[in-house]
């Protein structure tokens, strides 16, 4: 099986979420256990529609038939080159509480194709550390760095009442990609892609899964 | 307007996430400056088509034509009421590193009708300790504390490696609902509801979005 570049122009949104969906499970099976696996299998373990899969496959020249086996390594491969991955970008991450310091000791950064290149904060109790090699700088060192490194995505893990503050820095540095863990609509320019981590859409998502399920074994009717 | 419980029996996944976003921003929009909104406008926060936004809340019973301005707060009521937002449930974190003492924090928990009772971890120099009154508890007295309090919803944030254990743990202690922050496909019974948290997926998203971004400003052609 061959994945061939999409023929539309603008893949919607939801697809490529789908995508990395498929990517990120297929890569974290025990190779071992699956060489091969249908669409079906694959479907079963992020919860969406075998027919789904299938037709997002088929939207890049996968195969697409049902029952068909795909070659788990050429599956990653595939989508790996559709989602850019080989292409390398360098990422830099904004506040080092908690959070911060959770997403520094991430240890997928490489295998997506992002090399982290340096951690800010403003406490100068943190600045001048490091945390797994990567040095922790003072927030005025920024928009050197950025130009330096040629630094094109940043995440914010500032506290709430920081966050537009600092994404209106990041963009006047240039930053084109804000991977924005606050709870909270940030005003960009429309150059800007922000990607949101709003914590809240995936507990409402499990909180209404889980009611609807406790109706069903209630034996409820709507 | 007034928002209908759907008619058909089971929203798919993606919808209920969908809805979750528009609940997410509507919320998060300052309330002396949006209080009404079009779906164009709401569709552009979270980049979804119009039409898309339009589809959905036809679905349950909204207006939906174009250019219709909805009441932002009669939308925000009838997304909580779909979402179920008004039935409370009990939540508990497992894993006191970074990442579980940053969800700790989130100040978000109540609004979406949930109630943090208590934290676990392994460390005996945690357990005894509280975050913002919620104590940390030794994970061996987890099955007494969930059968106790009738916990529905356990979040993940152990190392990795802890992961699974973890989730059968859980299971056995009668816990439906799994939101997983680590990076693992979760084993667990068909009656258990796992909500994953994967970072790569969303940094995957931006990371393509950004190159498509650079592809077309570059003017080239596939």
């Amino acid at each position: 099986m061959t994945f061939e570049k999409p023929k539309k122009k603008k893949i919607p949104q939801m697809t490529i979420t789908r995508l990395a969906q498929y990517l990120n499970c297929l890569s974290l099976l025990p190779t071992e256990q699956y060489e091969e696996i249908s669409s079906k299998e694959l479907a079963s373990k992020i919860e969406l529609k075998p027919t789904q899969v299938r037709q997002d496959f088929h939207h890049f020249g996968g195969f697409g038939q049902a029952g068909y086996r795909y070659k788990v390594n050429d599956l990653i491969i595939g989508l790996e080159r559709i989602l850019g991955l080989d292409q390398q970008q360098k990422l830099i991450i904004v506040g080092m509480g908690h959070l911060g310091q959770a997403l520094a000791s991430y240890k997928n950064f490489e295998p997506l194709g992002l090399n982290l290149v340096a951690l800010f904060d403003v406490n100068p109790k943190l600045i001048g550390l490091s945390l797994r090699d990567v040095p922790i700088k003072d927030i005025d060192d920024l928009p050197a760095i950025v130009a330096k490194h040629n630094v094109t995505i940043a995440a914010i893990t500032t506290p709430t009442s920081a966050a537009q503050n600092t994404a209106n820095m990041l963009v006047a540095a240039g930053i084109k990609g804000i991977w924005n863990f606050s709870p909270v609509n940030l005003t960009t320019p429309p150059d800007v892609i922000v990607q949101n981590e709003h914590l809240s859409v995936g507990l409402m998502t499990l909180s209404y899964r889980l009611k609807t399920l406790n109706k069903q074994n209630d034996g409820e009717q709507e």
